[in-house]
């Protein structure tokens, strides 16, 4: 079943949240409508906004409340991924950026910063202290697990639990977060947001490791990048700390630098893919989904919950 | 009269400030610590928390909520400045950029997303959705002045207009709110917080042109680097606008570009310092100064406003 059928109940309420996404970043410099672009284009899903509306289900669901909550929440999405995009020193000694992308770097990083802001103003017709705190300490955790992804590349010393730390900061808060506000904002009972939040916990961890598998196992038209792009920029993830536990595989694998040649890249994502890491990891990726599942059970049988539970099992069983 | 004798009777609150400031910011990044170590090298005046502090004076004056406002607004320009670090390709271009500063643009700007994110969570303790929304709207115009700035260097073909909507942006309007907010989360009446804000965007307009007076005016020593940066950089300020309307002048100073050699820079800045302009600035920026007094006539009469006042004097008379 194709992901966005399993909530097409909430059709309605996501074309609002549509225009409100549009209407929220509309301004007339072109960086900015490129970015307005970038958002439309990078996440045909909305996978944010759809569990702040499915959380809210769970408390007094009024659209016109939560629309704020859920356009906040995808525009701190769209704000990091722009930010994503800033140029760092390492594609500049590869040459790969063009002097035109470079001159945009610093537009790119405000560009930035006016999405942030404009998530801000959406969020403050919230008239909820708790909810903004939660906002506030999620991007403190985003930036965190951003600077330590920098810091930690082509680190061969790292160990799962740093892994576990950072895509918790990096992708798996902000679904938290997600579920969490959108239960508060609609005053769901305390325990209900406390069991969302977790499951958005669970399911975004699961959601990051899949993705991390899918970086070695894709093809490259799935991708739209060459597979084990994450290893050739010195990101480890699960895949690699599993295979790493080989004597014999830790050799090749911290032979990785940034300018190895794809052919010698290439032996190695292979070596990684027969090693049985990636089986590994995907059970990790199935610890989590379980764990998230069992949070749904405690949750009150409704439609909402049903399609928590959907979702879930297909972020388990996605390609790419 | 130094500046900081002007409010000493705020001495004890300050120092909790500069603590909480501190604290705010704390983490065991190096990174991060260099940041901190901006923030506290940068703005030895703190004028944000002072203008927040002296505002809130017109209210229920309580150091343990208005600190929450004071320090929130003094990481905002913070971050700004950060973000205002990250080197941009114009300064790659020259060469100016060591390999080191270079691998640090990301982590800069993650880093003035993080002092951001933490200004929100300090700010999240005032439970007053209006200060909530002031706050992200002058964000929201913070940064589409930095796009401004960006996208207007070396357009000679800007007028005042645009100039003066762009420091208000940049700097008056950072300014005005810290004064507002100060008002807004102490109760202060209605009319007194309007007051207030037109205070601190007057000063906010004054401060900036005379600043951008003092980068043709102040020498090597005072400016920590070299007369004339601005243009230098293709920021077109006021001292540049008027000097333009002399044809003669218009010419040679749209001979100005990034290749530019020191030798015919400092001759067109010396025909700019000639040829009267700095002094109509200056009455520009006493103009604006004038207003902000006018606002203050409308305040009660008290410690408060002598020391606005006192303040903004400085501001005018000040070297650099």
């Amino acid at each position: 079943m194709k992901f966005k059928m399993l909530y097409s109940f909430l059709n309605t309420d996501l074309q609002l949240i549509e225009k409100q996404l549009e209407a929220a970043i509309q301004a007339d410099s072109p960086v900015l409508r490129q970015a307005s672009l970038h958002l439309l284009q990078s996440g045909g899903k909305r996978i944010r906004p759809v569990f702040v509306l499915l959380a809210s289900k769970f408390g007094n669901y009024d659209i016109h409340v939560i629309k704020h909550v859920a356009v906040a929440l995808e525009l701190i999405h769209t704000a990091s991924l722009v930010h994503d995009d800033v140029v760092d020193d390492a594609d500049l000694r590869r040459g790969s950026a063009t002097i035109k992308s470079k001159w945009d770097n610093r537009v790119a990083m405000y560009t930035g910063d006016y999405i942030f802001a404009r998530a801000l103003e959406v969020m403050s017709h919230i008239d909820n202290p708790s909810a903004h705190q939660i906002l506030a300490k999620t991007m403190v955790e985003l930036c965190l697990g951003e600077i330590e992804q920098i810091k930690d590349k082509f680190n061969f010393e790292q160990n799962w639990r740093t892994y576990f730390r950072r895509i918790k900061r990096k992708t798996a808060l902000l679904i938290a977060s997600s579920c969490q506000l959108g239960a508060i904002a609609s005053s769901a009972d305390k325990e209900v947001c406390q069991k969302l939040y977790k499951f958005g916990y669970y399911v975004g961890m699961s959601y990051q490791i899949t993705d991390d598998i899918l970086d070695f196992t894709g093809s490259e038209e799935e991708l739209g990048k060459p597979a084990g792009g994450d290893l050739r920029q010195g990101n480890i993830t699960l895949p690699v700390l599993i295979a790493r536990e080989d004597p014999k595989l830790r050799m090749i694998i911290e032979t990785v630098h940034e300018a190895i040649s794809n052919k010698e890249m290439d032996i190695i994502i292979k070596a990684i893919k027969d090693s049985g890491s990636i089986e590994k990891a995907a059970e990790v990726s199935n610890l989590y989904l379980k764990k998230a599942f069992a949070e749904l059970e405690g949750l009150p049988s409704n439609q909402a919950r049903k399609t928590l539970s959907q979702i879930a099992k297909n972020i388990g069983k996605r390609k790419f």
